[in-house]
C-alpha cells in the first residue's frame, strides 16, 4: 500500500501562505515567494521533486477552504492535479470541479475513498494547515515533504499550531539541497 | 570584523523550548528535546556544531529572561560560555555571574560592546526569542544556525512571531545532515 504523504512548502517561519488569501490571491500576500522554486528560482533539482509527488500520488486530499481559493476559480474550472482529488467539506459546493469529490464525512472517510482510489500509489495531502494537522493529531501521516523555502515571510498561515498533546518524532529521510528551497523529507515515527 | 550570528535549536514546528520554562525547567516541558543532539543522540557531527560556535564567538548575547531561566541558578553561579557574556536587560540583576555583564541600554549598546570584546570573532546572539526577533528586525543579524531538530513539539515559545513587515531573504550556505537534528545555516541577505 502507499504512503499518506504530507507535501509542502513552508518558510523557515513557518509560514505556508501569506495573509489576505483570497481567490485573487491564493497564497496570500508574499505567499508566492513559497514557491520561487518552482517558478522564477527552479533548477532541475526542483522541477525532480514536482515530478515526484505528481507520479507517486494516486490521490490527493484538500480543504475546503484550499478548494475555494486555490482550485476554483484559480484554475478556471479544471483540476491543476494529474491524480483524482478529494475536498474535505462540511458541505457540498455548488459547482465541483472535474476530478474533484467531496467528502463530506471527515478526514477518515476521506482517506478510505483515497485508499481505494490510490491503490498502491501514495496518498497526497496538499493542505491547508488545518487540514495537514487534523491528519497528524489523527496518526495518519506516513512521511513529511517541507519544501523549507529560504525566507522569513514574516506572517501568514502557519503549518504548525500549538495544539498538539504529544512530542511527535521524526526521522529524517533525505534532505536535498536546491536553489531557493531544502526539501527536507520525515518519516513519523509511531 | 566577525559576524553576527544567531545560532539555535529549533523543532520542525517552530519552537526553542516547551511550555512552563522556570530555573528549575530551563528549556520547558519536553524542551530538552530540541537538545537530543547535545546529549542522547550527540554525534561527532553535533560535536562539532557545537566546538565550532564556542571557539568562532568571541562574546555572547542573551536576554535577561534567558539569564534568570537558564544562567543563573541552572548553572550554580558559573558561566557555561568560554567567551564573555552580555545580558540586555532593562534593569540590573542583583547577583552577577562571573563572566557576564549587564547592558540596560537596548540592543544596539550591547552590540557596540559585543564588537569591542569579540574583536575579529564573532558575536554569537543566544536568544531568547524575543532577543533573537529583536535583532533581527534590526537588520543587524548576518547569519542564522537553525539545528532543526527533528520532532515537532508542539507547544513552547516561538522562534518567529508574525510581525515581521517585510520578507526577509535567505540564503543557505550549508546543511548538515545528522541523527537528531539538520543543521542549516542561512546568510540573511540585505
Amino acid at each position: 500500500m502507499g504512503k499518506i504523504v504530507v507535501d509542502i512548502a513552508m518558510s523557515l517561519d513557518g509560514f505556508i501562505s501569506g495573509i489576505n488569501v483570497s481567490p485573487q490571491l491564493p497564497m496570500g500576500d508574499q505567499g508566492l515567494r513559497l514557491h520561487d522554486w518552482i517558478f522564477d528560482k527552479k533548477t532541475a533539482i526542483d522541477v525532480n521533486m514536482i515530478n515526484e509527488v505528481m507520479e507517486t500520488s494516486g490521490a490527493v486530499i484538500v480543504g475546503r477552504h484550499t478548494y475555494d481559493v486555490a482550485i476554483d476559480e484559480a484554475w478556471e474550472g479544471r483540476s491543476p492535479f494529474p491524480m483524482p482529488a478529494l475536498v474535505i467539506s462540511h458541505y457540498k459546493a455548488q459547482r465541483i470541479v472535474d476530478g474533484f469529490t467531496f467528502v463530506t464525512d471527515g478526514i477518515e472517510e476521506a482517506l478510505k475513498q483515497a485508499k481505494t482510489i490510490a491503490g498502491n500509489k501514495n496518498i497526497w495531502i496538499m493542505g491547508g494547515a488545518n487540514i495537514i494537522r487534523q491528519f497528524i493529531k489523527a496518526g495518519l501521516v506516513d512521511e513529511l515533504e517541507i519544501h523549507l523555502a529560504h525566507i522569513l515571510l514574516g506572517k501568514g498561515t502557519r503549518l504548525f499550531d500549538d495544539e498538539l498533546t504529544n512530542v511527535v518524532e521524526l526521522e529524517r529521510i533525505r534532505s536535498i539541497e536546491s536553489a531557493a528551497v531544502t526539501h527536507v523529507r520525515f518519516r513519523i515515527l509511531k
